[in-house]
């Protein structure tokens, strides 16, 4: 158990410190750290690890978050690994019999961005596998975090709690217009390719005699039109429609020409 | 492998299949049934598991979820697990050099979601451990989640990613407000509960000359009344409030005489 004090590998980037309380299984620790990595965070902290620090089994299973537990803060109790703190949240599933604000965990993480962001520090408390956070360490806290689960089966374990919340922050960090278009080596079409192409397809088909009875024709080149403006098309995806209807419009023998 | 068409235990309850390709640890597919059930989901499809079906390391991961794993659809190839789906996302965290939309696990449920209230059938493809899912079952599908990992660090294993977005289905359905108190058989405090005690409190003080000097007494009397209005306080909290300016104001011999 080594001081407090040793909680210098905390860099500048700023996040939450997330405080393991009492954990049992070294694995669980390495997994945690895992957890944290994938979502940017490094700050941990550990209350009392049961198998003592540092732990083999933990290390092995960081593998590639190990730095976190090569910087953890290791304190004797909750309330040392708290000292500097400004905000505490208290991850528990269990309804205690305290008056105490309840926060998902997407609006706990809001809350903790925003404090972080004025400067604050902030800390998630997680309770021991099997019997979670003492009342004490509940109390200590400034709002208790509970995740959403079916009331009538929870079993996140304590690695999947510190993902959820890893993600959560995580989450928050990205802008909120992360959907996009992969373009392998293209552009999206512009409007004029695509009407060409449409416009050749209508030619074709009304060539070969598709478009019947006449007074449909209207309404079925609309359903076609429509029908390649639902997707978006690259330049590519259009040059290979041409293709297509080259290849099934044209008598082999000229295609064997066009290609010999 | 049985038949596709045994996929008859989805039972009314709406919710997106999660289909799990080539998964080769069954104690991985035991977890991700787990990660389901917490979040309510229990529409999973397996393809081809390397280890056959059933699995015992599957059900002994399961407990408890392990309904899921009885009501599974088991498909030979991801084709037959998708053919009666009209929406299928798949997880991927590879590039590809394929034009596809690219989603956020939060925009992809929002849509699976309003897909599901249409009422589309909607699947999400989860890959095998290692290997992650093929370029087919990729190009199969309508659109591409991406958890928006530590570009540094992206560790997240099969049951993790499932955690994931069941997580994500879960938090679309939970209500917004969220946040509750939580109150040990009281209710919180009515405005002249605070008034009065406040007022009791300010008299105690003039008595023991606190407001000094007098011309700093209003902002002294305000930043009290704020201090007791900034958390939210129960109407017990109130009660041990005023026992504490008793105790604290009173002559011990008073306070004898009151208690005896």
């Amino acid at each position: 158990m080594t001081d407090a004090n040793q909680d210098t590998g905390e860099g500048p980037r700023p996040g939450p410190a997330f405080i393991l309380v009492g954990p049992q299984m070294g694995e669980n620790i390495g997994a945690a750290a895992r957890a944290m990595w994938n979502f940017g965070l490094d700050r941990m902290r550990i209350v009392n690890p049961r198998d003592g620090w540092p732990n083999p089994k933990a290390v092995a299973m960081a593998s590639g978050a190990g730095r976190l537990l090569d910087e953890a803060m290791i304190a004797p109790t909750t309330a040392e690994a708290c000292a500097d703190l400004t905000q505490i949240f208290a991850t528990t599933a269990r309804d205690r019999a305290m008056t105490k604000r309840v926060l998902t965990p997407e609006r706990a993480m809001e809350e903790a961005r925003a404090m972080i962001s004025a400067g604050e520090r902030v800390g998630i408390l997680f309770g021991p596998e099997r019997s979670g956070l003492e009342s004490a360490d509940v109390i200590r806290s400034n709002a208790v975090i509970t995740v959403p689960v079916n009331p009538a089966f929870s079993s996140l374990n304590l690695a999947q709690c510190v993902l959820l919340m890893a993600y959560e922050w995580g989450r928050g960090e990205v802008p909120a217009e992360a959907e996009e278009y992969r373009l392998a080596g293209t552009r999206l079409a512009e409007t004029r390719e695509i009407d060409r192409f449409v416009e050749r397809l209508v030619a074709r088909l009304d060539g070969a005699g598709f478009f019947w009875p006449d007074e449909k024709r209207p309404s079925m080149v609309a359903n076609l039109d429509n029908l390649f403006r639902r997707a978006p098309l690259t330049d590519a995806d259009v040059r290979t429609l041409h293709g297509v209807i080259r290849a099934l419009s044209e008598p082999p023998r000229a295609r064997g020409t066009e290609q010999g």
